[in-house]
């Protein structure tokens, strides 16, 4: 067992959260969020404000040092919202003062008066000609859209022996990490500012924050502090935090405090996007998928963040792992008036997942096939052509192998035989299983560059330092890289230090997201281990024989003046995509993926009790067996909270839960029996063949769920929470 | 005009000095110095200590957690004296505590019970065989000792013309940095410190800290705060501030501050070593140097510290810049319980050179030429070989070029012609001019391996951030370094920021000593800058023409997904040392400097007015004018202390002066007219030509003044400081 290399300071508490840091003088930052979804800002008064005793700064837009808005990909997300509110999250005003309490008490003696706008709720609707704008000076509420054309599914559909067509939507979903949003900022003596924050990619945050304080990136320094949780949702927001801390920061001349409550992070933080997903699926007369058309929406709320690529990833999977030869699909996210939305774990994968495994197991049932038999029927197979026209070749496709491995494991045809399909037993309960498959592109494919860089440094006792230029979010990427780094070097795994991420030691390796640490920065240690085996070897080529251990070559490479420092770079192989056709080599890589769940529904409530979840992945080779599985369970659990219970209600552009009291999340008494299966076919890009898990462990976890309701009661849940009167009614049925 | 990168932070008095932080639950540490400079500890009790309020630690030597000594050459130096005290500086016992009043009380609280012992005061006595060992278990007084062995002095002392035997000495003399010594120590979460520390060496804390805190290098960071003078001061015993905050930062699991006082400061702090030069020189009937042997012992204090390199250099730059074919050279440092020493601006130098251009001034008197005539007869010329066998054809040997500008620029002729020469004239005062030359090896030379590493990063904004593996000290080594780096790149100065010294980042680059900042860090950032041409190369190649501007270079870079960050090593030239025979080729390069002086002096009451002083240095290349010219400045006025005013009296062991009210620096209305004549005679192995100045400018003042007080009045002063009544002395003679 190779244990978390950062348990011990998690555990015993002395683990550091960006909220953990005092520093003299330091003052404590407040915001004031907007009280409508929409609406003209007519006056901000901060008179009363000021006057607050122990007030120090109040900060309007019109006080803002540099840009207004930010944005990875498109600048429209405001820092302070000026003239205009466009959702329930937008600061108005920061306040930072001597204490919380007179930040508060500041925050609360601002004035605005408002012009209520009606909200755009509805994402359809919104993309009407005639809809009012969320961004006035945009010509429409189009955030981006993706197209894919292979074949003429039109002309398919025709001869096609069986055709369903069918809707689906996914709800808003709250991240819910541990630790909300925080950060400290720091004025340093030269200009610069210093922001310790708790970011998922402190690079993205050196962005938005030298922009937002009018700064050229070298006077702009993010130290990450731990993580107390991202699930990708600690970047658009969380960089604005640091940003506002930053303005107020460099404003005041004193470092600064801000860290959201939970209200404020509710509030704010962006969504797992709600989708809706409406498809059209032929079959012939041999089972065998022969045309799709798919069209995606997703409610983007009121800014970019990182929509288009959230909406890529499903484009291009929008078949799951299974061959069709004619496929049109549409996506698009589109600017509303309701609660923002960015990236979460399984980046739009989880929702189009639900729908492609929903359709897949309704067109079985049509064909009378047993879902496992149609699956199989159409899975991808070594070598074939996808619909991006990609030749699957590089690499293992193992879904067959990874489908196979979880059905025995799980004695899955037994269990399907005593299904209960919609007659209950004398106790009342239904059973059944059902089981959902996908195949996932690793790291970012062609929706960014893909490379990484890593520095090691043998120091002269023979101790180790590292650095990797993605992030520890609590995944355990430390630990992982410095298993890698010992492993290849031979020494003990307590001899590696593996150095936060700051922006000023380390390259950036592109975002920490789209379950690539492990594979980008794994194969970033493997090349700097390459590069320090280079500049050791004249040291031990003038020594041959004697020199055996590490230790020894250490000392070899020191009698020399030779500098043990090198740091290794890496670079994705080539990935291309056509922006007209949808077509491509999208991703280099993919981990192939089988969920399986049993459920027991009481038939008189429709109330879901899920008895067992199992999740198969090959994650191409194992590099931290346990760590795995703690990712595959906590992915599965998670899922289940997707298909369960957890949703963010919005109404009328404010959301309704705001703390989680009422927001409900899995509990651990609702956990069922968690099974992981690793099946390993190394991948030959990957550092010692390994792929990734992060998301591919969240993917898949509700249709799996939906499907085994089906199973039992006979009732097909299209919409994601599932409601238990929706089964209670369609039970009645 | 390049103005200094730090000049805005320091006089707007925004830079961040360790005394400056101030952390949240940060206890404020005191040490408990020795009350005699040599006795036997028979008890500690320190139970009173304990029981004052607010005080949370009391540390003796009994609780260290890693090494009891420490030192970079002999592991002596006791972090915590246990059963012994050696010199009024050495610490007992350490109190943190929640304030700096508890932490005194606490302190004061302690009893020891000692029994004295008689100190060893005089290093010559300290090396007879039956003296008292400072340390017991060694086998004598001896620090280090060097020898020189060339030619045959003893068989061609009898064929001389004339021959002259002289003894000079010089005195401990305190570097009266402006900052004492600081450090604040940070428990990490995983049993890691972190130190932030005035520490002129971050890498030698790094080790000490280690050391005393039995941590491993990677658990042990160093981040150098703003150094508020060092002039060679900040490394043993600021290296053990910081690893005694480290100590009891993790035995308290909070944050340590220590920051000394003056008086603690001038107690512990090491001085420059007192030197006693025994010579005897011989001329031919030309006044051509045919023999030397010289005799130098120097007074070590109790522990090695960097001794047996301050006695080394001397030992290799024993004749000054003249050929003599006949030397024989010994030289020692040898332990006593007077106060400790070790490095200090010109590390040896000007000791020797005080010595040397005495005895070559007398000489001149003795054979009846002028001073210059007889140095001409005398220096060194190109392509010479020297007196440790070193032919000095690398670089250009400018020693005469160096005098001529000198004396040009001062009018010597005429000054010298009006010289009174023991005559006062009507109004009392006596007036004179005196000259000193030397040669200095650049860098550490043989005495250690030179080398530095720089990491150039050009962001993705095209600003850039710099690091590089020597400190900025406050000489303004950041600023050449960024001058250097902008303007290889061509683009303004503002755009780089040079990061301060964290041994996290940076691969150490040896100590930042010894003249040789600029040398070696502006060879790693030349080598940085062609390794970011060869990453760069691959984009630039791919447009031919296009890419004209450094912007256009970089966007072409961010294009192909070229990450812009490169390491430069330098590693010096090979430099020999024969321990035996004194011979080899000692350094790679030399500079070549000319003091003059011109004096005025009361020949009623002694008194001694320094009215102008010049220095004239062969610098290689001038990288920034304004900033050598501080630098000589600078250098001067400290080698008119070192002449006239700076001494720290030891009486039996005991500092007499504990702080500035006492102490006597030369003050701003006592400096002359003050002269800067920079020669440029590029090094090939220098960046851009370049070598040093830091050292050169403050070794050869003190010679001057009294080569032009003896032009003055005809009194030889052969011991420093002068003393008034010394001179009236010698007029009544």
């Amino acid at each position: 067992m190779i244990p978390r290399v950062d348990a011990h300071e998690k555990v015993t508490g002395r683990a550091v959260y960006a909220d953990d840091i005092h520093l003299e003088r330091m003052l404590i930052a407040r915001p004031l969020h907007a009280a409508y979804p929409h609406a003209r800002i007519i006056t901000i008064d901060t008179t009363a404000a000021v006057a607050v005793p122990g007030v120090v700064a109040v900060l309007t837009a019109a006080d803002l040092p540099g840009a207004h808005r930010t944005g990875g990909i498109i600048q429209d997300h405001y820092v302070l919202a000026g003239d205009r509110v466009r959702y329930q999250g937008d600061v108005i005003a920061l306040v930072a003062a001597e204490s919380a309490d007179a930040a508060h008490a500041g925050v609360a003696a601002i004035r605005v008066e408002y012009e209520p706008l009606e909200p755009l709720i509805d994402p359809k609707a919104a993309l009407r000609p005639d809809a009012p704008r969320v961004h006035p000076e945009r010509a429409d509420n189009l955030i981006a859209a993706y197209r894919l054309r292979r074949g003429d599914p039109a002309a398919a559909f025709p001869s096609c022996a069986h055709v369903i067509e069918r809707e689906y939507r996914t709800q808003h979903v709250e991240h819910a990490y541990l630790e909300p949003e925080s950060a400290v900022a720091v004025p340093e003596p030269d200009g610069a500012v210093t922001v310790y924050g708790s970011v998922q990619h402190p690079f993205s945050a050196r962005r938005t924050v030298a922009l937002a304080c009018g700064l050229p990136l070298e006077r702009t320094r993010i130290v990450q502090t731990t993580l107390g949780g991202g699930f990708g949702g600690k970047d658009d927001t969380a960089n604005l935090v640091c940003a506002r801390a930053a303005i107020l920061a460099l404003h005041a001349g004193r470092p600064v405090k801000l860290t959201y409550t939970r209200e404020e992070s509710f509030r704010e933080s962006y969504k797992r996007h709600p989708f809706i997903v409406r498809a059209r699926l032929g079959v012939d007369g041999d089972a065998r998928m022969q045309a799709l058309t798919a069209d995606v929406t997703a409610d983007g709320g009121p800014y970019c963040t990182t929509s288009p690529y959230v909406i890529w990833r499903p484009t291009v999977q929008c078949t799951g792992p299974y061959l069709v030869p004619n496929v049109h699909c549409d996506t698009r996210a589109v600017y509303t008036n309701n609660p923002l939305t960015g990236a979460m774990r399984g980046f739009g994968s989880p929702q189009i997942n639900f729908a492609i495994e929903s359709w897949v197991d309704e067109m079985a049932h049509e064909t009378g096939l047993d879902p496992i038999e149609f699956r199989r029927r159409n899975l991808f197979r070594q070598g074939c052509t996808t619909h991006t026209g990609q030749r699957l070749d590089r690499h293992t496709v193992s879904i067959a192998e990874v489908m196979d491995r979880a059905l025995e494991r799980f004695g899955w045809g037994e269990a399907y035989a005593r299904g209960n399909r919609g007659r209950a037993g004398p106790d009342g309960k239904l059973r059944g299983v059902g089981i959902a498959c996908s195949y996932r592109g690793v790291s970012l494919g062609a929706e960014g560059a893909d490379f990484c860089s890593s520095i090691v440094e043998v120091l002269p006792d023979g101790t180790i330092e590292l650095q990797v230029g993605v992030s520890e979010n609590g995944q355990g990427m430390k630990t992982a890289m410095a298993h890698i780094l010992a492993t290849e070097l031979g020494v003990p795994l307590e001899r590696v230090r593996f150095l936060d991420t700051d922006t000023s030691r380390v390259p950036d390796g592109g975002p920490t997201v789209a379950s690539r640490a492990t594979l980008v920065g794994g194969n970033a240690v493997l090349d700097a281990v390459r590069a320090l085996r280079e500049r050791m070897a004249p040291a031990l080529d003038a020594r041959p024989g004697r020199v055996v251990t590490f230790d020894e070559q250490v000392a070899a490479c020191r009698a020399r003046g030779i500098t043990l420092r090198a740091e290794g770079r890496w670079v994705g192989p080539p990935v291309t995509w056509n922006e007209e056709t949808g077509q491509g080599d999208a991703y280099f890589t993919y981990v192939y993926s089988c969920n399986l769940a049993e459920v027991e529904i009481d038939a008189a409530t429709g109330r879901v009790r899920v008895l067992r979840l199992l999740g198969a992945h090959d994650v191409g080779r194992a590099v931290n067996r346990q760590m795995l599985e703690g990712q595959i369970y906590g992915g599965l659990v998670m899922g289940m909270g997707l298909a369960l219970g957890e949703i963010y209600h919005v109404a009328n552009g404010i959301g309704v839960e705001t703390n989680f009291d009422r927001y409900r999340l899995c509990r651990a008494n609702q956990a069922p029996e968690l099974e992981a299966v690793i099946v390993e076919n190394p991948d030959p890009d990957g550092p010692w063949g390994a792929k990734s898990i992060g998301e591919p462990a969240n993917e898949l976890a509700a249709p799996a769920i939906t499907n085994a309701i089906f199973h039992a009661t006979g009732v097909r849940i299209r919409e994601l929470p599932v409601r238990p009167d929706a089964i209670r009614e369609g039970l009645a049925r």
